[in-house]
């Protein structure tokens, strides 16, 4: 069977939370005494999981070289979802369709905060190519302090694709580029639509750019360079949330 | 004397056209032939800079474990600028003051981010306290792709002190506090403010709280715990900076 090891507080008690993931063994440092990894242990008792108590030592053996926060479980592999699926549940939800697509993110510590935002903000989901990109590890899903077991995520093979097929079923695809004309603040980000956000080094892929539906920038007072990754992806979203919450309350 | 290395493309860059450091030495990998690093080279050398050609083990030895992408620098140590002078410059500018204050901050990734969005947005300064706080070393600059070379940072011993000094000098101040009742987006940040982020685990102490002229939240679809710190303080960055243009513009 298929399994990896899940470690650090958040990752364990959200995958717990969110039930997407079966639970083989759920490992707790004896000598780490915490209330909150007790309150794990508990409900993990009372659903039937198997608990093991295990020395710091055990446990960093289990887990890696890695800050394990007294906590650690063998569960089934990250479940990601179908790129299908995904986009049906996205265009039936209550809300206009809001999906995140990133081009070329392969720095884990970006991908776990754009995760994470995502969830705050009720993202329907959050899109990923197979290659050149950070995959969603036990690691992402600790920096994004375990939003990564919430988010529904897909990996495609091939990021035009799948933009001209979410073009197709009515989205409208917003690439984040800061040589666009285009500022956040002018943008209407209320209806239906996928935000593309490029990687750290060198933005979006042109053939990826070039289909977009519209390209805008985050307006800047001092031009020293572009904002890190994860953080321009963060003002967007909630920029869009800022929006679809006046237009809801109006 | 006193010297510090900066190592990175964009924190030698950006310090050399901040012009607050001094130079002793400018240290380029000759292996690795980059034109931007050529660049800086050839300006250095018309503004009689010492460069000096190493290997790329010598400049590892030099700057230390670190990646140094070719290049690294001997310098002063970070130019801090006095609390006094920097509230001074932030109420004779143009526009509102727009500070940032940072309680606890402690993980050097979120420091490295907060001054590159801070600069983006041309905040006049960063206040962080001595204690129990990241400091702004190179690794810091180097996080903020060279930003911290540009912004205006003030260091302070008691940080409750300093926003009664504020607010006796007319900024309101309002802390991010993912309890308060009243979201960002109904707040008014377009006046003189000073925005207090906390830090990583436990958000603004209670006693800077209490000295807070009010508490706002970042509202979440999904409330999975809080955001990370640097994301958060972009997030309300950047939402004064959109209400502060719609003022300018009309």
């Amino acid at each position: 069977m298929k399994a990896e090891i899940l470690y650090g507080f958040h990752p364990v008690n959200e995958a717990l939370s969110a039930s997407r993931r079966t639970f083989y063994e759920i490992y707790i440092a004896g000598q780490k005494k915490s209330r909150r990894i007790e309150q794990i242990a508990l409900a993990a008792g009372r659903n039937n999981l198997p608990v093991q108590k295990v020395s710091s030592a055990e446990l960093q053996a289990i887990a890696g070289n890695v800050s394990h926060q007294g906590i650690a479980a063998r569960a089934t592999p990250y479940p990601l979802v179908e790129i299908g699926d995904l986009v049906d549940s996205a265009l039936s939800g209550e809300h206009p369709a809001f999906m995140v697509l990133l081009d070329n993110i392969v720095d884990p510590h970006n991908l776990g905060a754009i995760l994470r935002t995502a969830v705050c903000i009720g993202a329907d989901g959050v899109i990923i190519p197979k290659d050149r990109s950070a995959f969603p590890t036990p690691a992402v899903s600790k920096i994004s302090s375990g939003a990564m077991e919430h988010i529904r995520l897909a990996q495609v093979n091939n990021l035009v694709r799948t933009i001209q097929m979410l073009k197709d079923r009515g989205l409208w695809i917003v690439g984040l580029d800061q040589n666009a004309a285009d500022s956040i603040f002018a943008a209407d980000f209320t209806g239906a639509m996928g935000l593309i956000v490029g990687g750290e080094e060198k933005g979006i892929r042109p053939l990826v750019k070039k289909n977009c539906s519209c390209l805008i920038c985050i307006p800047q007072m001092k031009k020293i360079g572009s904002l890190n990754a994860s953080v321009a992806a963060a003002i967007v979203m909630y920029e869009s949330y800022r929006q679809r919450r006046v237009v809801e309350n109006s």
